[in-house]
């Protein structure tokens, strides 16, 4: 079973790959409006991570209409769900992709699908989505990241990524300048991976056998 | 890490064991009351399947109390939510379980916390709890299980399971007979894990490289 997994470079999206890995043939997708190259940025981790990766061209309409929602709302969740509902879109346009996974935590609030567009999605286009961390809390997905990757936290502003918010940023940044997206982006920590850590998957190798959560 | 997985000896409680196998060390856990001997059953599942499984008494007050929900409102949902809140509490007050996991899937309704009841689980025991197919719709949870499990299906009456149900229904038959079962449970379709089938999860020999959900 082939799963293409949208992927930004995060920590989610990286440990869902990871987590799927053993189970499904993992190909990486970065979504991208040809604003800045989040696409080789993205595909850099995914071959640290040693996965296949290809960049998905999302229509730049896409980006404008999630522009007009940021102006209007004066903060970015409906216009980073609205980019993450039309890329499962143009994703599960392509015919050979059946199965689509995504980073969705148990606690996200942006972007995440309801389960009414879910079904829409599976139903209007044949495929399936499903979210492998959805059922967990950060805790634990904190612990098996810390587990199985490498990584740099950062304020938003200043880490690397490839995730929605990063060319919507600079969309305003070009239109509204610097200043502009201070107001409209709440400061937050973002992860970008660095690689993965050469832990072997094999029980008796588990060095967290006896880890407790804190 | 160590996981406690609540296992009833179905396809969704096998699967949830199977896909934490590679990342945790999986203990299989079935609650009983002492009215049948459904830890037995989930113990003979759980060794076809080759993992280490205990069973776990709960307080048969627990039972009666689901009892009087159930005649309460005609249909067994409130009693069987009552009766999975109350298990895992009793598994967290066990000072050696740090992380709980169950099978409940995105379209399950009944036995499912709410995330209210789950915050409040984590924070007065010390524990995480996480649900490793929540993400997940039906169509890709069967594509897993046929590809990794040999199950039996059949009627809940027929079927030989070890969930919260199992007892429930048995404490109706001795107090009220059979037809009074009829009347309080709707017949649904059970499943019940036979064994496992021999397939490898390393990707070279992966057969279901191009397999399509239908």
């Amino acid at each position: 079973m082939k799963v293409s997994v949208l992927f930004s470079g995060g920590k989610d999206s990286s440990l869902s790959a990871l987590l799927l890995e053993p189970f499904f043939e993992v190909e990486l997708v970065t979504c991208n409006f040809g604003l800045l190259p989040t696409g080789e940025i993205a595909a850099k981790t995914a071959a640290e991570l040693h996965f296949p990766h290809r960049t998905l061209s999302l229509d730049r309409e896409i980006l404008e209409k999630a522009y007009e929602l940021l102006q209007r709302d004066g903060f970015p969740k409906s216009a980073i769900n609205y980019i993450h509902e039309r890329a499962v879109e143009t994703l599960a346009l392509d015919p050979a992709v059946k199965l689509i996974a995504d980073g969705t935590r148990r606690d996200d609030r942006v972007p995440v699908l309801s389960i009414s567009q879910i079904r829409s999605i599976e139903d209007r286009f044949g495929v399936q989505y499903f979210c492998p961390l959805k059922g967990y809390g950060k805790k634990v997905v904190d612990s098996l990241v810390g587990y199985y990757l490498s990584i740099e936290q950062g304020p938003s502003e200043s880490t690397q990524k490839a995730d929605y918010e990063t060319e919507l940023r600079e969309l305003v940044r070009q239109r509204q300048g610097e200043e502009k997206i201070r107001q409209l982006f709440p400061v937050h920590f973002q992860s970008h991976v660095l690689s993965r850590k050469k832990f072997s998957l094999k029980k008796e190798e588990n060095v967290f056998k006896n880890w407790k959560p804190s």
